[in-house]
């Protein structure tokens, strides 16, 4: 079984939506990557930085799945990272009412020994230079490194984030992010554009639109699960490269079928976080309830045709 | 072979992108629908009303298609319908500049005797009670009766869409209609609002980002192609119902199995209008291209996936 390295962030998140207010809850791109490949491999460890206010009880969200945390740094008289947002009616936009960046600011990843071999690493939205120096510290170069980035790297890190893309596999970011990269509004021009950036492949996400996957010319679409009620949409994106990572992982397969699988899986497991609040949902789902959920998806996009 | 009616608008439509400007060109729902539907059935009939000023070339198209036009009335001393629209820089959106409604405004729809036994009826979007009217002169009741409408008649003609939604099959509208037609943001609930109203079959096409099929439970995904270039999105919908119902005729079955078919072709056709103003691609359009990139959609779309 192969092993995943997931680096990102630990988080308060405090999430309103028309349905209510989540109160202080477990969030950040790291505890959605984990519990989602938590869903398809064994053996994932998390890298990543809390204060001295993170509890135990959310730790122990990780430990109790066999999730290692060796590498989760606990800052004493620090705080964690703080987010709090509110959702429009549509649940497609959203005001940040509060960031508090704390003890991330100045996160300085370290590997643990027993990671440095890891066979797929994730990066979450970090400084692309911070992002780089976790690849730099792995012993054997991973069979697959996929990142996550955001505009703001791009407005204030743009020499580092050319950087790291000359290191890494696959690029997952949203349509505006890679609109932005790539300076052209056609998705198909921008994943040229970006492929050429340095990443062979590119996963650009729509949010309830689904998901692209490109490689050269292949290009394969994920669409999101049409559901009656959207909760919460927080942590659909991370949940998605969480479930896509796991299942290459679980698959031990990085070709281009593979991924085919993997977007399918990644939109699976999106589909159940939105409906709860931050990881609730994705804590209680069971391998039967993603079964029949993929059913679903075979159903949504499967046909048969003849060519004529 | 089944036998289509297609009941719709011929139109003077006048478009400009950030591509260029298209002049006065064929343009109206009945003028895509059986453009496209002729590339998969013979028997096409087109019930529509011209004025006096509408050039013998533009009709030309469709008789040397052997496109049945003896059901358009062109009326003397008065005016085609004309449209003036300008797209915006993304081509998501557009403002209409002109409409005159000229010769339209009085249309009396009068079905041919020789299609009065029509076995597929599409009902371009027109006034409710001119489309109800159209069913009431069948001899026969269709195998399908497809319809497209608008929020102009929502806001105007509440009780005479209500009439005609009970004696139809499938609805074909988009995302923005189903959501006003059911007053619910939440495309899946919509779904059920509006099967309750008579359709027992709905299509909500979402432009760029495809169109759903639902049925009762039963839910459907067609994505849209992704192009490197949207040239013109003029007409693309009332492609999309030309290339559905065509098909459907094409395969003489109307099961849900055949829909998704259908409705893979609507997009497929869909992708092609986009290409250039107005029917012009449809017009040069060949089989074997339409064959290629059904191609795509399948690569597009289909994975295999084993259900752990």
């Amino acid at each position: 079984m192969s092993k995943i390295l997931a680096v990102g962030s630990l988080a308060f998140d405090e999430i309103i939506t028309p349905f209510g207010h989540s109160g202080k809850t477990l969030g950040g791109s790291a505890s959605y990557i984990a519990l989602a490949a938590q869903k398809l491999v064994d053996k994932i460890g998390v890298v990543s930085v809390v204060g001295e206010d993170f509890p135990d009880k959310f730790l122990s969200k990780f430990t109790r799945r066999q999730i290692d945390i060796s590498g989760v740094e606990r800052r004493k008289g620090e705080k964690t990272f703080y987010w709090k947002g509110r959702y429009h009616n549509d649940l497609n936009r959203r005001d940040t009412l509060a960031t508090e960046v704390n003890c991330l600011a100045n996160f300085k990843p370290v590997v643990p020994e027993a990671y440095k071999d890891a066979d797929f690493l994730m990066l979450g939205n970090l400084h692309p230079a911070i992002q780089q120096s976790v690849i730099d510290q792995m012993t054997a170069r991973p069979k697959l490194i996929a990142l996550d980035t955001m505009n703001f790297w791009m407005d204030t890190a743009w020499d580092d984030l050319m950087t790291v893309l000359k290191n890494i596999d696959i690029l997952i970011i949203n349509d505006e992010e890679a609109r932005q990269l790539s300076k052209d509004y056609s998705l198909v021009r921008a994943a040229k554009t970006i492929q050429a950036m340095g990443p062979k492949y590119l996963i650009i996400k729509k949010g309830e639109h689904g998901a692209l996957l490109f490689h050269g010319k292949n290009i394969f679409f994920a669409p999101a699960l049409p559901l009656e009620e959207v909760f919460d949409p927080t942590g659909a994106g991370d949940t998605f490269a969480g479930g896509f990572i796991g299942k290459l992982a679980q698959l031990e397969d990085v070709s281009f079928n593979a991924m085919k699988n993997a977007v399918i899986c990644g939109s699976n497991l999106a589909s159940f976080t939105v409906e709860k609040f931050g990881t609730e949902r994705l804590e209680t789902l069971t391998k039967p309830e993603i079964k029949n959920r993929l059913q679903d998806f075979i159903n949504l996009t499967q046909f048969e045709i003849e060519l004529v």
